[in-house]
């Protein structure tokens, strides 16, 4: 499978993926999927919001106990910018691989088992992360991500058109949600949490909380002005207030123990010979304590006030505990020295759980942490690792035999 | 005149201009300029450059004291993006106010007079200012110019080929240059250096250089990373880097008595959970000191170098002196108390004095200092003294009854 996926939307120059929702390289990756779950004979199921569902059994069957639906296990396959091969598709080809091993082990579910494949997660494109399970769960009203625009400024409503698509279509779905019992997704550790433990043991961990995170936006004025003809002390360069402002949240984040980053900046009118006239500069902020991250934002608040500068949010997630009871069951089952992870990573897991769905992850190692980059890696052997415990996993939500 | 000028690439939410070398606004301009001359008689002619010549009598013909040639008077109509309605356009329209003013007095030139409209003075969208005039001169080679790039990755032989235009025939011109005996340019100020005088005498000085300037491109390595999950001290981020040179520039240039300005920047891959994997900024420093220049250059790159980024020279332009005899000739035309003044402005009367035509310049009162920016302003009647200036210069260098 992993072959099949190599070279889809990868840049010649970087190595890295430019994996954007709806877009021709997106599509690409839909049929992938569809065309490997008929293969094992489930057909692909879109909800509301876009995302692939391909069901081995029929969620809306009710059983004897009056229960009905099933676990669902998968991730997604966009990518931000230049990133790299398994942020995403490790879980989706993992998912496959866990129902593969279970017919291989000649067992079969007491319930429905779904492999999901989400739409959106990395908002690379729109700008607004998890999408496809902020849409699916109403979190995201379909009306404002269908107005939310790309960096050609055109909108979601209209790259679905442009593939033929209806955005009237687009909402939430409870039919979908209620046949969710249970959600485990697998994704590649995003940190070094793993590498730091014993090898022999830590080549997966569980997820047991996604920290809280959030974006600002950060607006420095300036004057537009020539940069050879006007003094120093004439000037009013909002390059500058930004520079400070980068220094400022690495202090403050450094001080409250948090992490904050500014990768991202717009400048007007961004040109050799002119003094900036207004810099943009993106915040995000992210720990696992949610009062030290509200404090490291409110000090980087003032400090650019101070300068005439402002801190907008833009979004803001508070701390995601996934579901106690099915952490500590994948830990069972995983065995007593199965390492349970926080995550400064925002993943559809969290949206599906904030939304009441008992969800959990498991974590491949990735040997140095890099991640969203084409330098992101990890190991074969912990991958089939990985695909391994999700097996097992899969095998105990669904009773499987 | 300047009411035919105002809305030509004019942006509708800033009031600033776009008026950038060969676009569909550029032909606009050039064909407005045509019609202007076409209205007096002048017919345009075009150098090798692109540059715009219309003669009032033949350049070519050979006087009786077995010289030939004339005064040329004239400057740009591009702009930077989001630029002032003044620099370039007021220098062109005095011009032409210029030989009405002439003709209106009833006075004749004994010698032709040019009035020139130079093409891609501000380097906008190619990056190299006065291309116009350093292609004609040589100084820019055809085959350099031709393979610049505009942000569309557009060259400027496609941008050629689009408007029906023969990039082969780009190139130095030495049949036109030797036609100009003499070059002012009239220009807008850039700076308070007027403003900040007795306001009775102030309207209109004389040009005596330019300072030495030139552009370096800053190139900040980083390690793309997951903004979430990287601790800080895990992080090699480019953004960091940039920012502390930022701020370094400026302080190396308070230091050494000159300016620097950091106003363009280019990230990778610039999204808000992605740590930056690389920052490319662009320094612009001027002095009236080049020594000073230099010293603040070498300074920064110490700067960078000890932090693992480099610093490159993109172009450099030593000291301009404009000829001492043509700046004396024009105070003594204007009276004893015009102020004469040096700039920190690249222009193409730099271009052409440092092929040796001597050249000067006027520049008409900034109130603001204010420049390459939508406030950009001169006031009508500092204005009108500058056609009135630059008309008796005119008068006098062509010896006119």
């Amino acid at each position: 499978m992993w072959a099949a996926l190599e070279q889809v939307g990868r840049d010649a120059r970087t190595g890295g993926y430019r994996r954007f929702a709806w877009t021709h390289e997106d599509a690409h990756l839909r049929e992938w999927f569809a065309g490997e779950c008929a293969a094992r004979g489930q057909d692909v199921v879109e909800d509301r919001a876009g995302n692939q569902w391909a069901w081995w059994g029929d969620p809306d069957v009710v059983r004897a106990d009056g229960t009905s639906g099933g676990v669902a296990v998968g991730s997604h396959l966009d990518s931000v910018p230049d990133g790299g091969a398994f942020d995403g598709p490790l879980g989706v080809v993992s998912a496959l691989a866990a129902i593969d091993g279970l017919r291989a082990a000649g067992l079969t579910p007491a319930v429905p088992v779904a492999v999901v494949s989400f739409v959106d997660e990395e908002g690379a494109r729109f700008g607004i992360a998890c999408a496809g399970s902020r849409v699916l769960t109403g979190a995201l009203p379909a009306e404002r991500a269908l107005g939310l625009r790309d960096g050609d400024g055109l909108t979601m409503a209209e790259a679905l058109q442009v593939l033929g698509r209806d955005p009237t279509a687009l909402g939430r779905d409870d039919e979908t949600l209620r046949r969710v019992t249970t959600f485990v997704e697998l994704h590649v550790e995003q940190g070094r949490a793993l590498a730091h433990l014993d090898p022999a043991t830590s080549a997966v961990a569980v997820g047991s909380d996604i920290w809280p995170h959030g974006r600002w936006r950060i607006d420095v004025p300036g004057t537009a002005n020539h940069a050879g003809t006007t003094r120093l002390e004439d000037r009013r360069d909002a390059m500058l207030g930004y520079a400070e402002a980068v220094l400022a949240a690495r202090e403050v984040a450094t001080a409250r123990g948090c992490v904050a980053t500014m990768g991202k900046i717009r400048v007007e009118p961004n040109g050799v010979n002119a003094i900036a006239s207004h810099v943009t500069g993106w915040l995000d902020a992210r720990g696992a304590d949610e009062g030290a991250v509200r404090a490291a934002v409110v000090d980087l608040a003032a400090f650019a006030q101070a300068r005439g500068a402002t801190l907008t949010e833009e979004s803001w997630t508070g701390a995601t505990r996934f579901a106690p009871d099915l952490v500590r069951r994948l830990a069972d089952t995983l065995g007593p020295s199965t390492p349970v992870l926080g995550t400064g990573a925002g993943h559809d897991a969290g949206i599906l759980s904030a939304h009441g769905i008992p969800s959990a992850m498991l974590f491949v190692r990735n040997p140095t942490g890099v991640s969203h980059s084409p330098q992101e890696h990890a190991e074969r052997a912990d991958c089939h690792a990985g695909v391994a415990a999700l097996t097992r996993v899969l095998a105990d939500l669904t009773e499987a035999s």
